[in-house]
């Protein structure tokens, strides 16, 4: 039987002396790091560490490792997270229409590429239920064209706090959250399809055709107060030429979105993603 | 000794026939098609044609083969360029301090990568005079801080007049042009150092560092009075992390600068570009 | 009603003349080019033309325009396919153990973005019944372990008969077909997953890592009777590095072997592609 | 003045506690942490260890760190290096005919990009000399055609003594060194035109174009006796179609056997290379 993991993620004003003080805490628990990787942004002043350990013993105690850090954490002035390997979040998806971004995430789950489950699909729109129901999601289809978005919304944090939902992914939802949705909510991870911040807003596949360029983009963010705006955490880029119609960038776009949200997401499970200062550190 | 490719290239309203009508003019030339590419931008209702022949008697007579052309030019109602591929061009290079994609450029015209001269270099700094005269470029250092604007591009207007100079390219040229020196000059290449739309105007690395992008890339465009607008001939992009600095992302930049912009100068000078309605197709 | 697009390939000695008497013909036929590209190959002295046109007037008589090119073909001492963008072709899946290539394909198709019918998936193994089940395909588990491979060919040449198939796709299909088979099979198309000609064979990931690459590929092509050694579609590649092991190899493979297998498929359903000299000519 | 950084590259069997005790030591010398990553190969049972860090104080006395830091080396049976920021290596650079790498690390190291010094260049063609007097490194012809290995490496191996030669890059240097030679010669990198390990051997490129590859490569590796078969530092690709001839396809390869190589020698002089197992950990 393995161990589990144990995911530290610390952010802190930098120091010296911070590896070595969080390491030989580690140490000292009877630790055996797996990897550790550290970074100083020299320009924010900033100390950002993500060690994945393991304990030899069979027992982790997570409320006193939990406990035991925070003195340190005290001690540096540092914000931090402690997670763990066996721990499989609930997560809940969002669509509309385009089934794409769903099949993959959920194809994804099914293959063990994923680490998490997804009780929950929620849409604006009732095309995909069939989807949810091949693999054993409850899906909630919200008409949002009748009801007030506060009603709306109400009815979706309800969903989320009854499905014990850690993570939403809006995979190809068209709807815009509001600001006192956000507050309310655990972590967004968003697929915009173009190269943020190029065509923030709607219908950049067409607008990207009009300007002529010659590549288009995918890229998966945090979701913020702001549209569009949310640190990005993964980007990738396709080419296209005078041949493609907007309608070859739609179809070539699903491509690198399902990959850069499937992408995204791993990154978020696997606790390899710091934000701050509106942009991430992604540790891989 | 062989016989210069001739390069026909056509835009006209579509209709049924129009690739019969321009090959059987040239198969009665006595021409043999090398590479012949159309494409029809539905949209635009416009039919492009690019046609590489060659004939195999010795003498081809240009101003006869234009004059023929033309009639055709008329019944369909269409815009057309003829180019021999042993025609080359004069290029003038406008730099400001940074050397990298002049001394591309140079290096690949020495090799023979890319077919034109280089007589003019003119620059807003004296940095870079050695490399002109290593190259065997006039240089022209054109001080515009205690000038007038006018009175700076008049001055290169002459100098362009007076090198026979076809194509300017800015090589990272960190002037902006009026709009009566770009009615006044044949056909400008610009490197912008971002994925355009993205990061238009001034200090897009540093912008695109604090925006947390996961790429940054490059774009060669024609210039049009609207800055950072006008059509875009190819774009490259590198992958960045929150472990580059400002510093690092100007560095990588460099390097698709280069390739990008010259790129977009071979497809110039090979007459692969169709440019309408602000956007490019470009037959590669 | 739109108008079936027909789309001719042609592929002669090269001569002068010869898009012009292709052309002329489709006017006269009262065709209306859409696209239209040419290729000569100066090494081989061929002549590569692929034209996609369409007609007017309601009815198209198929056979006719077969007879009437015929005579062109023979003039010019050509090979020529004639293909309707109305005719949707059946395609045989061959699958082992590994579901992402089929699931993808089935997704792509109905999506629309594969314009065919599979209604037959063929497998060594049992455990991907279900998701033919799921896209109405018939599924035939045949086990190859406890049967002469005549006999097993033998019987999946009468189901390639019986359900009228016209390309198989072999979808991480881990057998080897032999000489017989492919001889009286129609078109194979095949998705390694190492960037041919490097790790042909068994276990290319596990000998990527081995070697410490830094990128791996996937390469999709024509299966012929030298294992891995046919022409080759499409190639896709993504960084790897130290920190992956064979199982992200393998996951990471998986994105791109899906993405080379489907623009591959897609490409030959477009007809789109030529073979000639082991090799391909892909006219996208 | 700043400090310069200090690079610690440590390699040893794995085992609890590793990261504590190097940081600790670090923290013991007033040192600061600036960079830090470890790595722990499962497969080997390797720990690999790369900090980069600095000291507040103005003197550093090279010679007791390394004293000190050989104890610690010795506890945990490892080999480790250090390095100094502001320790600028003699390069030589050997080259053949073609300029387009020369030109490149030359252009690198004179914009600051590249932090090494190249006083020596040798060539067994006379072709390149001028660019040698260019850039101020002595250049040297050896003709290897009328005479023997063991004379002509014999002498190459006295310069290199001679010019106090630290790391040799193989430019395009179209030659095949001797076992005994690189006994007696510190590393080496070299730029092989394919994607390694396809196309080993000779004329890459001709192989690609005839086996019909849909992309091409470069690999920046270190030199072993085995050739082609050196630790794999750094590979890049770039597509490729029907349309390009042997000679495009050399042209397009020379832009990123260029930025291989030139990404490989920077890496190997910010020391964040290991090599074991004939593979390379990059650590950037």
């Amino acid at each position: 039987m393995e161990q589990p993991s144990i995911i530290l993620r610390t952010v802190c004003p930098d120091r010296p002396g911070l590896v070595s003080q969080l390491t030989s805490w580690i140490s000292n628990c009877g630790g055996n790091i797996k990897h550790s990787d550290h970074h100083t942004d020299q320009d924010a002043g900033l100390f950002l560490s993500r060690i994945e350990w393991s304990k030899s013993d069979l027992l982790i105690n997570k409320a006193e490792i939990n406990k035991e850090f925070e003195k340190i954490a005290i001690d540096i002035n540092g914000q931090f997270n402690i997670n763990y390997s066996d721990e499989i979040p609930n997560v809940g998806i969002f669509v509309s229409k385009q089934n794409h971004c769903l099949i993959d995430l959920l194809w994804r789950v099914r293959n063990g590429e994923l680490k998490m489950k997804v009780p929950l699909i929620i849409s604006n729109h009732p095309d995909l239920e069939d989807i949810a129901k091949d693999f054993d999601a409850k899906f909630f289809y919200i008409n949002t064209s009748n009801r007030s978005k506060p009603n709306v919304e109400k009815q979706i944090l309800t969903l989320l706090k009854d499905f014990d939902i850690e993570l939403v992914v809006l995979a190809k939802y068209m709807q815009i959250l509001s600001d006192s949705f956000l507050k309310n909510c655990s972590s967004i991870i968003n697929i915009h399809h173009s190269f943020l911040p190029a065509f923030k807003g709607a219908q950049p596949y067409h607008r990207a055709w009009k300007r002529g360029v010659k590549l288009i983009g995918a890229t998966a963010h945090y979701v913020t107060e702001d549209l569009d705006e949310g640190p990005i955490i993964e980007q990738c880029t396709v080419n296209v030429s005078h041949r493609d119609e907007v309608a070859d960038l739609i179809r070539k776009g699903r491509d690198i979105e399902r990959i850069a949200l499937a992408r995204a997401v791993r990154l978020h499970l696997n606790h390899q993603i710091f934000v701050y200062d509106s942009k991430t550190a992604v540790f891989d």
